[in-house]
C-alpha cells in the first residue's frame, strides 16, 4: 500500500491527469488512502500562484476563467481550474452551449480543470479546496484559478485563501453595490468589470473606485478596476499583467508570507474541527444520538444540554456511549 | 445569576423587546448566560410556523418578507423577522430608501426584526440561526420569517432547516435555471415568481413548472409555483394561503414530525462539532498551534499530519499541549 501510494504520488508528478483525477475524488470523498497520499504530495507543492476568482451569479465568471487560463497557456504558463461555483459550467450547472465552448481550454494538455460538489463536506468546503489546489500544485500547474460564487460565507472564506482574490462584476446586475456591503470589498485585491460593452458598466466602474477611495488605504497595495469582454477576450492580458503585479507585490517583503501564515492557521484549525466531529461521530451509537433527538422532540431536553451530555460523555473517555 | 436568568426568561414570555434583543446578542455572541437562557426558552417553543424565503439577491426578497408579514399581521398573527441574508435592508445591506421603508414593519409592535450577522459564527451558521428562532418562538412569535441568500452551502442549509421553504425567482436575473441545478428545487416546497409584472415573468413560471414536472413527485404535495409583485403586495395574500395550505398539510399524518426529527438531528450534529472545537481550542496552546503553523509554511508538515498530531495530544487528554 504505501509503495502503491508511492507510485500514485509520482504519477501525480509526472502530470498523468487519470492519476490527479483518481486523487482528486479520493480527497473529495474522505478516504484514507487520500490523505496519506496528500502527505506524499504536500512537499512537492507551494509554488503555485493561486488566483481566487469570486462574483455573484451571471458576471460571467466562467467565461473569464477561461479566457485567462487560454491567456496564460499563451506565454507557455501551465494551469489548473478549481470550479466551486454550483452555477459554473464547469460543474455542470451551465447550458449545454456553455459546456461545449469550455471544451476549447478542455482539451489542451496544459490545462486541467476540475469542478467540486459544493455540498456535503463534513469539515467545511475550504480545507477540501485547499487539499485540492496542493494536488494541481504538486503536478506543476503553475497558476490555479479557483472560481467560486461570491455570496456565501464559506464561498468567501475560499477567495480569501488565494494569493490573490479577484473580484468580478458586471452592469445590470442589480446587486454591486450589495455586494461591497457583504464585505467582499475588504478581500479583493483586483477588482473587475465585465460585460464592459454594456450600458453602465462605467458607473459601476466609479463606484467602485469611489469606495476604494473611501475604504482604508492597503498598505502599498491600490486596487486596481480594470474592465473586461471576456466572451471576446478583451481587457484579459491587462487583467494577467495586474495579476502578475500582484505576485510581485506580495513576494516584497514577508507579505506572501504573512498572508500564507493567515491562511495555512485557518486550513489547520478547520481540520481540527473536520477530525473531531469525525472522532465524536465513531464514537456515539446511533441509538444515544437517536434518543437524544427523541428528547428534543418531544422537549423533554433543549438541544445545548443534549449536546453537552453528548460531548462530556464523549470527553470522559467511555467509549461508546449508551443508548440512554 | 439563576433568579435572574429565570427573570430574563420570564420578560421574554411577555414579549419585552430588550430582554429579546438583549438574549439574541448573548447567543450570538457566544455568551455562557445565553445559553443558559435557551434552555428555559426551549421549554417553551416549539409552536411557532417557521417560513424560510430565499432566493438569489435581488429577486426582492425583502420586500417580499415585509409585504408577508403585513399580510400575516392583517389576519392578527404575530411575525417575527430574522434576516441572514448580507444583501438584506434587514441586515444593513441595502441603500438609506429601503431601510426608511421597512420602517412601516419595524414599528408595529406585533412585529420584531433581528438581523444577523452571516460570518463569525464558529459553529457554523444553521445553529446561531436555530437558537434566535427558539427565542422569538418563546416569546410568542407565531411565524417566523427567515430570509437568506439562495447560494452557498450555509445558507441552502437555513432554508432547509424551517418548516416551510418558499424559493423566490424574478424575470432577468439570468440565474433563474442555474439556481435549480444547484439543488435547491428539491428543498423548496413553494415556488414564488416575483416582479411578475415586468417582462419574461411568465417564461420564468413556465420553466419552474416544467422543471417541476420533470423532478420526483413528491409524496401528496405538488409544490405550487405563485406570481407576486411584491412592492405593490399583488399576490401575497395567496402566498399567504399557500403556505397555511403547507402548513395543514404537514400536520397530516408524521409528516412535520419527520421533518423536524431530521432538522433537530442535524442541529445537534452542528451543536457537538462546535462545542468539540470549543473544547480543542481551549485545550490548546497559542504556542502549540502556532509552532505547525509554521512547520506547515516550511513545509516541514503537511497540515493532515499537523491536524492529526493537535488532535492525538488533544484527545490523550494532556491538557495544555507542549510548545513543540
Amino acid at each position: 500500500m504505501s509503495n502503491s501510494l508511492e507510485e500514485w504520488a509520482e504519477r501525480i508528478f509526472a502530470r498523468d491527469r487519470r492519476a490527479m483525477a483518481r486523487a482528486i475524488s479520493a480527497v473529495e470523498s474522505g478516504e484514507a488512502g487520500g490523505i496519506e497520499l496528500l502527505k506524499l504530495l504536500f512537499p512537492k507543492s507551494g509554488s503555485a500562484y493561486v488566483v481566487g476568482v469570486t462574483g455573484s451569479p451571471g458576471v460571467g465568471k466562467s467565461t473569464l476563467v477561461e479566457k485567462l487560463a487560454a491567456e496564460y497557456r499563451a506565454v507557455g504558463t501551465t494551469v489548473g481550474i478549481v470550479a466551486v461555483d454550483p452555477t459554473s459550467p464547469f460543474t455542470g450547472g451551465a447550458i449545454l452551449g456553455d459546456r461545449i465552448r469550455m471544451q476549447a481550454v478542455a482539451v489542451d494538455e496544459g490545462v486541467y480543470i476540475r469542478s467540486m460538489a459544493t455540498r456535503g463536506h463534513l469539515g467545511g468546503l475550504a480545507p477540501a479546496v485547499q487539499d485540492v489546489v496542493t494536488i494541481l500544485d504538486a503536478a506543476g500547474c503553475q497558476v490555479i484559478l479557483v472560481e467560486t460564487v461570491g455570496v456565501g460565507q464559506d464561498e468567501v472564506e475560499i477567495a480569501r485563501h488565494a494569493d490573490v482574490t479577484v473580484l468580478l462584476l458586471a452592469p445590470g446586475m442589480g446587486d454591486d453595490v450589495q455586494t461591497f456591503k457583504a464585505g467582499v470589498l475588504e478581500i479583493a485585491d483586483v477588482f473587475v468589470v465585465n460585460k464592459a460593452d454594456r450600458p453602465g458598466a462605467d458607473r459601476v466602474e466609479q463606484e467602485v473606485t469611489a469606495m476604494l477611495g473611501l475604504s482604508e488605504r492597503r498598505e502599498g497595495w491600490n486596487p486596481p478596476v480594470l474592465k473586461t469582454v471576456a466572451t471576446t477576450g478583451a481587457g484579459i492580458a491587462a487583467l494577467r499583467e495586474a495579476l502578475d503585479r500582484f505576485r510581485a507585490f506580495g513576494e516584497q517583503d514577508l507579505r506572501r508570507l504573512l498572508r500564507r501564515r493567515e491562511q495555512w492557521r485557518t486550513c489547520l484549525m478547520e481540520l481540527l474541527r473536520q477530525r473531531l466531529l469525525e472522532k465524536a461521530l465513531d464514537a456515539l451509537d446511533e441509538g444515544a444520538l437517536n434518543a437524544r433527538v427523541e428528547d428534543i422532540l418531544a422537549q423533554r431536553r433543549d438541544p445545548h444540554t443534549a449536546a453537552e451530555e453528548l460531548l462530556s460523555t464523549f470527553m470522559s473517555g467511555k467509549g461508546k456511549l449508551a443508548g440512554k
